[in-house]
């Protein structure tokens, strides 16, 4: 048997941020990356870029190869290396293949996969998910050469929009169905409106409430599943592994799981909510790159934590910019907070730079006059202020403390009220 | 007499957002405002882009009329009515007509100017200064009728930055000069370095270290003095008013002076600031709009407090955003801190999004951990990151909180490790 070291199970992002950062802190640690699939280190939001043909090759969202990790990280990745046991009483990995290997230490990072399992007819062969590599390749040819004129959409999600989107680029009229009355998850019915209004534009009809439980053959010439995804947990159950309430794996913070020496990170793993201070599962690439960072730090000896999200996402629907951060205001009902919400539409910089509309919605609680969650929505600048949401959020700052922010302001690239200050102001009068 | 209220002294920035808000608090308040200029609310900050002609007309510079704030606000907005003297001990502003106006309430917002003293000659017909919308339509009609080829600007402030840029607009060759070996203030060499290669591949040769004491005839065919402003203070020292460090009035957080009932906001005035904890004289228009509003708030009876600034601020560079927070490290030195600097050249966005790239300086304390300053450059993104560093110093976050704060990702608008989270890695490295 090899000499036991660190162990990564899954090589994309939290798995390989995990092996990277050990290997930074510890140059002698001997480090495994044990990846199911063909590839390791992609990119796979990407992929709804390349079937919309943004991204010309698949490769183009591949980072690194194995042979990068081999030569210049010193870090043994493995591909189609499958893990089928986690003997932790022994301290070893149980491969497909029969091969064990011993571990000193072990950070779980197996991801999520798409959750078909409401949703019957999920492989019929117009059917397809958005999840890897392999996934785009066959939408995409599956688009060339069946030449589909329409197609459905299940979820709307992020992916389910980019997905959308993508679609459209092909000229397939897309229907985008919800099982909810809701998109992003937000529980937004604003959100919801200016969505359905501004797809509409684009040849996207969103129906919202419309659960699909089947798919037939007539469903639609193409099909695609984006109801989100399920936390790939049931390695690490076997072994003794304990979930969290959201049914991913619960961490500390320093992303040790309740096994010692065993750490989890990434999309199979729950995260702490920096508003709510609840545990929550909310998979992000971001996320799984900087939970796995931590988990490869600790795993190497040092002392480090992950203090959790604000829940900040952005996607491009139909080129509109839609970010969100914190809690809308129906998600803070449900969290028990009181909370009271402004939306204001304004430009996003001098109107004779040719100014925008934009749209910032603030949501804070009115016992503490702490901000709880923001929206924005717009052509340009929406990262950056959502961004700054975040960031306050991540602050606890009240909304009179968010008012008086020292913002950049010249005229190509602001108003000298930049509309996060104007939402605040409009804010603050309904805490008093 | 009429009744005694509150009379502002100032109708541009600071003193309308005083009156404005005085105004909503107060629906009975006497607000008179006195300007002695001919107009009150324009933009200053867009006069340079009047004269390379992205503003048509300069009536698009003008935000509201006094007619407007008559009918809309009930209040009295006077132009042409400079006061000469306060007379505090009978509450009453003498106007340069004889009349006077007692008050209850005064709020000082007069303001700053262009500091031409220590350059002789800056009354030749063929030099400029521009802060008013006289200077602006002199600066265009002498550049349209006299077609120089050659121009000088003294200084190499923002304005100074902006005025080359807008010179270049109309095939003029631009020398920017500064007496110090420093762009924007910064002390920071690196900058110069880059703005000084960037400004030269635009026609503008930035010479350091060359100051100006004297405009003489063949000096150049076109001069604009952009050296700085200082601050309107004459008539608040006749009165009794204090100066503070800088030479600006001091002022409380809550942006009163030392004399009863007096407030004092605007260019004219100092702020407190957030990173050193010290007054300075920072005359930006987003702050004389803050700080009006304070003083507004508290002259009609609130009680409310200005927290301070950080030294935000941006400007576009022929093309290039150039935006600047908190301390540069030789500023850091200065006062006293230890600091440890990182630079970081990245992406602003995705590769296949045909990111651009992005430059994100970092500096913190290295006892605290704390950040103190950032600067950012690039096309794209510039603002929206520059805000999150200055909600980052509001808030005095460590480098090791920064690194973790949950920014948004998707590839059409960002990379999945943003650039601040890179620079705060690498910073972190030097910390420890």
């Amino acid at each position: 048997l090899p000499v036991p070291g660190l162990v990564v199970i899954g090589g994309v992002a939290a798995g390989l941020s995990c092996a990277t950062r050990a290997r930074r802190i510890d140059p002698a640690l001997p480090i495994t990356v044990l990846e199911k699939g063909p590839v390791v280190s992609y990119g796979a939001c990407g992929l709804p870029y390349f079937v919309e043909g943004q991204v010309r090759r698949l490769d183009d969202l591949i980072v690194y190869t194995p042979a990068y990790f081999a030569t210049e990280r010193n870090i043994d990745v493995r591909t189609s290396a499958e893990v089928v046991e986690i003997r932790h009483s022994s301290r070893q990995v149980v491969l497909a293949s029969g091969e064990r290997l011993p571990y000193e230490k072990l950070a779980i990072a197996t991801g999520a996969r798409p959750d078909l399992s409401a949703i019957e007819g999920s492989q019929l062969p117009n059917v397809f998910a958005l999840q890897t590599l392999d996934d785009a390749a066959r939408l995409l040819q599956f688009i060339k050469v069946s030449g589909p004129r329409r197609a459905v959409v299940i979820g709307a999600g992020y992916i389910g929009l980019e997905a959308a989107e993508a679609l459209r680029t092909h000229g397939i009229a897309v229907e985008l169905r919800t099982a909810t009355g809701d998109v992003l998850g937000r529980r937004d019915s604003r959100l919801t409106a200016i969505l359905e209004k501004h797809l509409a534009t684009f040849g996207v009809q969103l129906r919202c409430s419309m659960p699909v439980r089947e798919i037939v053959e007539n469903c639609g010439e193409l099909v695609v599943i984006a109801t989100g995804v399920k936390p790939n947990v049931e390695l690490a159950v076997s072994a003794g592994v304990t979930l969290g309430r959201t049914g991913a794996i619960a961490v500390t913070d320093r992303m040790e799981t309740n096994l010692p020496s065993v750490y989890a990170a990434g999309d199979c793993s729950e995260t702490r909510h920096l508003v709510t201070r609840r545990d929550v599962y909310i998979p992000l690439g971001t996320t799984a790159n900087k939970t796995g960072r931590i988990a490869g730090a600790n795993a190497a000896g040092r002392r480090e934590s992950f203090p959790g999200v604000v829940g900040t996402s952005i996607v491009r629907v139909c080129g509109l910019g839609v970010a969100l951060t914190g809690l809308s205001e129906s998600q803070a009902k449900l969290e028990h907070f009181n909370p009271v919400r402004v939306t204001v539409d304004a430009k996003d910089k001098a109107g004779y730079f040719r100014g925008r509309p934009t749209s910032v919605e603030l949501v804070a609680d009115k016992g503490s006059g702490v901000l709880i969650g923001g929206m924005v929505i717009g052509e340009e600048g929406v990262a950056g202020r959502i961004n700054v949401i975040a960031t306050a959020l991540t602050n606890r700052m009240t909304v009179e403390e968010f008012q008086e922010l020292d913002l950049a302001y010249a005229p190509p690239y602001a108003t000298v009220w930049d509309p996060l200050l104007i939402a605040a102001q409009q804010l603050s009068k309904l805490l008093h």
